[in-house]
């Protein structure tokens, strides 16, 4: 059985997010690790020396993957992977990415680089997975057979884009996104965010972010257009977001606080979002992938919650927490949603995009 | 000079918020501490007896303030104060502070009972200290004296409302406030917050906040009306506002992320903004008030400021720090907001009420 | 096969201590939870309705046990059951544990009550489980047939004294033991320790904790004497231990710096420790108990290791783990110790001692 | 007045050391800030703008040191200093501070490299200012008419260290001295410590740290020899001095837990210990040094302190506070001691020793 595994390769295995994709792929039941790449400064060595002091998971290094030899991000040394995740930094990312994509591999990325490529998909995996469907048209352009690069979306957009897809699924189209974050300092990665500038403090800035957030969830919740050839990125009726962004002293686990409006009048009231919510269903789930969650959105009655320390864990860190629905005196409602950034947010979502391209065929 | 000083007594002296009482008036030019009010458990002990294991400061307590007797929170140990500061919980605010000033006495008060009475004034000090103007009126409908009762405002409502005001001042009526909080565990008293609900965690909801900075910033940014005798509560025109709240594992210092929209457009630009806020003066400052702020609204330039920890000690925590200042894509103006909320946000404003006061004949 | 289970049931089921006992039963091979005891305040509602707003755990209540009726702790609940542990507050632990006892209950407890009584075994299941044979005089002495009291040690002490049983097995006994521990504040239950005293501070006093240390490690690491009748308290030639606590901001883990000098000289290398803690094996790992650790000691090679937030899960927080080993220039070697003060150092004890007593016939 | 105050110059002005420095000095009635050397990168920009981003105080960067321009470490720079003091890392510390000496300027450095050079005084304010009677010597040697170079200690040396020589002073002799320190995040300066490793952490490891403390601490407690030419390292009666040194999500101060014995038996009481600590009197504080503290040694009385985050910023940071003073069951006496290591732990030892050597001619 092991035998029929799909080999896989991770790049910036050494890293906080490749550290995620060895838990995760470790003990896959489709995927099985075989190649991992790091700066040269690690190639040639087992992986356990080459992350030796840099480990920062709770859990142990799995033993055999500890064994396997670190190479360099080149392609020849992966060219036996059918899927090639990357947790790289953006510094890398770009170049490297592409030469993979070239060299006719498929890569699943956490990297920005390409989320605003119009050949890429960028796909939440609890939201999305349809837009796998401009995989043919990104390998027909770039004259490739096999290779395609599907890139998954910021830690932070993640978090609240599930819950407005629920609301659009179910209400229509959303008018105007208002979101304030408060982030984990692991979204930063290691070493990251000093403890001098966060143990007792909130940091109200992270660069780039609140951009992202604006921009990609236009991506994400708009469709495809053309004969599956472009995104469709709201040109016509633009949704309006507004987001700030803050780093705060947590671990993991992004909190998010909501508002919104719908285009459609009267607006659902609480009660009938949180039933939506509760009740969504994303393909990955109608495909039963390995990964996905069982609950997609897990809606929290209780008035405090969710919480980052209580509820990151749940359900391995693959769904959606969502709690304090409320009417919105300004918008119509108001809600907090929390993601675990690490697993859904980063590694995880990468990991169950790969799970529903193998199923829907676009790793055979 | 000393025997020229305004006698005051500290109602709640024990508490996180008397303690605050205690350091801003050890010293002060015009009151002196006379008078200090407890519960039964502590009265007949001297005040370092009385707080011990509880002063939680990061001064030693005033030497001869520690030699004060406490006595219970009855008027007749107040008789000669010409002010009381009362930082009493809110369960016995109600009867006390009404006790108090039924015997003719006047009383600056943090708790939250009388907010929202219509003859107690509301105020922030840097904001709305025009609304002492009822005075006269809360005396006459009581058939009192001297006594009354003034209050300041919710620490989460005092670190918004004063930019709030700048830009009403500077730009006319706001249309939409939308404010989302990150509130430091002080701000709960002592003990408070549990350290295994708050460490390495957000709680995102905080009793009764929202509400109250929903209501109070209407009731301070309005006038006063009907010949000084009601508050203008902006039944008229509301202001519509929004806000989230949560708890974070900060110390000191609550820090808010604020997008407003302007009445009057078009809106003005970020630059105007900034300078609008910087160049605000309250009457405090005006009148040369002892604890006012130099500065009320001191504006960062830098990216990523004001930060709770590293801002919140400026002015002796007096003033508002203000930064971010940009466009928002959805109302018009969107800005971070510090005040350190046991300070201006709590004890501070009383006293600078009381100042305030002085200066304009409320306390002959 | 369900119904071959023993019954048990579970004292203070709503605090932390109870939570954890509920999380390690409630899918246990051995064991079933049938019965649930709290205060008055909970008795008569199913257990999430009693444990709501104080469920402070990363894992949701298990389905099956919130629905079991709380009772208060009166031994005619808990009739059927074959073991009671007890995750009572000291203050209520000892009449209750005593009247279960007395009810022919056998009760094995996390409270402090019965450590020191001579009756009672205090035992840390890495370590001393041969102390049970001192259940047969202790039901002789109160003349019950089945019920008994065994007792498991205060989770500061368990963190170190298993290591030291290790040096004692391979190197004979210790003359002088050093501790100082910094612990975590889930030791301190909920609401425990107030955010305000521990955020950016450390606490370094524990009310009544260096004397559990200094005492307990004595109980414990002696033997039985007068044909089980007794125990061995170190009289004749006493262990010197000096103890150090401190209280700091750190979630779960109870970390300790030992230093100890062994009677027979010379006093073994830091090599010859290493492998002496690495090869430690106890009586609950021979036997196979479910929720023996692996490896009672993991022994950690790097030099910044063991650290309580990478470390305290490994194993469930069974084992215990030791990093830093190396010669002391005042005793004889030094070393770091961290337990997950939790699990091992609470609800694990307990379960595995009774775990262990099923194995050895003490729960015919 | 002003022109009669000593020019001062600091190097590493821009770290977090020189930070302190500049506050420390900026207003100070003896010196006066004329120079700030920093990295090449800072050269020729005014402070404010070289530091931009890195200052990490809670009180602004004083006007008019914000305007003086930064140079490289190079005595030319600095000619007109008649102190120099250095902030600076100890990759830099050892060929600047040798040149710097060289062009017969007097450095008071807080770096590490002169500290066991036999010709350098290694001088805790609070403790062995009579070793600047080597001063003559070290020049002598190098053939230097003005320059020669100054050091202090580790902070968490400084922070045992004046609690031992008031013992020393009072007692004779120390016999062992045990040592468990748990140090803030601050002592490593900026970025330092990663927050993924420090937050709900401890790291019971500091590179280096536990060899200063057992050796520095021989150097201070250590008289001059040999016609004020030599150190005596206590080698005929060797201090058997053993360190643990752990790092915990504390922002500034460090706190340590001692256990000692005394040569002279029978040993003091706690009682005894607690007045002599009480009453210690350095020389810096005979020669009314302005920033000796009023009281060197600070005894709590209450069973739970002292504790970084209340009792750091007492006295400015300049002196030292310890608590709980009790017998030990296995040496003489424990206690609990605390020092703010970015005051007294850094910059003020280097300023106060500058203080001293001024008023004992040093300067002239």
């Amino acid at each position: 059985m092991g035998s029929a595994k799909i080999k896989v390769g991770i790049l910036g295995a050494t890293g906080t997010v490749g550290q995620r994709f060895i838990l995760l792929l470790s003990n896959h039941p489709e995927f099985e690790i075989v190649a991992l790449g790091a700066s040269s400064s690690s190639a040639g060595k087992p992986y356990k020396e080459a992350v030796s002091g840099r480990w920062k998971q709770a859990q142990p290094i799995p033993a055999h993957v500890g064994e396997i030899p670190v190479n360099e991000c080149e392609p020849e040394h992966f060219k036996d992977c059918g899927v090639v995740f990357s947790g790289l930094d953006s510094k890398p990312a770009g170049p490297v990415e592409a030469a993979f994509r070239e060299a006719n591999l498929r890569v699943f990325s956490n990297a920005k680089n390409y989320r605003r490529d119009p050949l890429c998909p960028l796909i939440v995996p609890l939201v999305n997975t349809d837009h796998m469907d401009i995989i043919p048209h990104q390998q027909k352009e770039l004259s490739l057979e096999r290779g395609y690069i599907v890139t998954n979306a910021n830690c932070s957009t993640t978090g609240v884009v599930v819950a407005l897809k629920a609301l659009e699924a179910a209400f229509g189209p959303l008018d105007v996104i208002m979101v304030q974050t408060m982030q984990a300092i692991s979204g930063s990665g290691y070493p990251g965010v000093s403890s001098l500038d966060i143990l007792d403090n909130i940091v109200p800035f992270i660069d780039g972010e609140e951009d992202k957030i604006e921009w990609e969830t236009s991506k994400i919740l708009g469709g495809l257009k053309d004969n599956n050839t472009a995104f469709d990125l709201h040109e016509q009726s633009p949704l309006r977001v507004s987001a700030q962004c803050n780093r705060v002293p947590v671990i993991d686990g992004h909190l998010a606080c909501v508002s919104v409006s719908f285009k459609k009048q009267p607006a659902p009231s609480p009660e009938q979002v949180a039933e939506a919510l509760r009740n969504y269903q994303c393909e990955a789930q109608k495909l039963d992938c390995h990964s996905a969650p069982q609950q997609a959105i897990t809606v929290h009655e209780e008035s405090d919650r969710p919480q980052p320390r209580l509820d990151r864990e749940w359900q391995n860190g693959a769904g959606v927490n969502v709690g304090r629905i409320r009417k919105c005196p300004v918008l119509d409602i108001k809600f907090v949603s929390l993601v675990n950034n690490v697993m859904l947010g980063a590694a995880t979502s990468s990991v169950l995009n790969a799970e529903v391209a193998l199923k829907k065929g676009f790793l055979a």
